[in-house]
């Protein structure tokens, strides 16, 4: 997504190899038209899969989960983090290891929300090693629901989340790809390059 | 607002004499339709203020704060909450208690995105004991910023929060207004009844 990638070249910051700031606009302070633009996207990308409910995870990936349910007309549930739960009957769990963060919790969702007869697109704002993804994967599938597709807003490509999902079968569809940020510089994986050299 | 309060009456679970439960539409699962109505009307009464940036807390004020930015075309900003922060420079924090989950949060946001030119208005989904939108009014003023307004989805008016607000001078507008949620039943205060007796 060509605005997407405009934004994260003017307003993105290299921290490392392995870390991309993007709290301009994404994950601190959020730029609502670009959320509805990437919410729009969204909604184009996986148009015709009957999509019924998109899950997201708290914080980061509410504001273009919601932006792509507005655009798709399907409600949205944002699982919750915790450090620990106690045990509640009418919660489908998962642990979740971040590491960044060094640190693993217990994401959740409501039985309630997501059942068999559901269709589930999984929106998240960031990409890495695919430790969210797959929890939230875990969860949906828990419920029953088929898990339709992966939508991404940030993907990078040279960690091993992405693989991991698609070796699982899943769609995984990711608004930009991140080749490297080697030398302080984003680089994106060309699409267009790839198809020509195919 | 007549829509949300059909909402709460159809959806809207009361559990106690204090505890209304939104789950379904605001506080896990996400109407994102409702969202953007409320965020039209939050700018609707806003307008005019000269707003420049609207600062939330996580989760449940991302989805009403974004879609407000999203009319008002400011950029929206959340407050981060954790149990306790190590101490980083550039971030502007304060002490949220919880009266619900009886735990004392840290909250905090990056000085960078709110300086003494902006004019805030800071939404939440919930006012209650107002815990924690006095909190984000402090962050704001220790930013120097003017906060032109407290934007909120559901206030429990028979609790002391939106009162604590006026007291110091703040504006505080709701968008629903509950009275009371004695005998499992939801009482809404009739702003028409109100003006009409006054």
């Amino acid at each position: 997504m060509r605005l997407l990638e405009e934004k994260i070249n003017t307003d993105g910051k290299v921290l490392s190899e392995n870390v991309l700031k993007v709290d301009s606009f994404l994950n601190h302070q959020i730029d609502p038209q670009l959320m509805l633009e990437i919410g729009k996207e969204f909604a184009r990308i996986f148009a015709g899969e009957g999509i019924t409910k998109i899950v997201t995870i708290e914080s980061s990936g509410i504001a273009p989960a919601v932006m792509a349910g507005l655009y798709m007309n399907v409600p949205v549930i944002f699982a919750r983090k915790r450090k620990s739960l106690t045990l509640v009957d009418d919660l489908l769990t998962a642990s979740v290891h971040s590491f960044t963060k060094n640190e693993t919790n217990e994401i959740s969702i409501s039985k309630k929300y997501v059942n068999e007869n559901d269709r589930v697109l999984i929106i998240d704002d960031f990409l890495a090693n695919g430790e969210a993804a797959l929890g939230l994967v875990d969860i949906v599938q828990k419920s029953r629901a088929t898990v339709v597709g992966i939508g991404i807003v940030i993907e990078k490509s040279f960690q091993h989340g992405a693989q991991k999902l698609k070796d699982l079968g899943l769609r995984v569809e990711s608004l930009a790809r991140i080749a490297s940020l080697s030398n302080g510089k984003v680089s994106f994986i060309n699409e267009n390059v790839e198809e020509l050299i195919k």
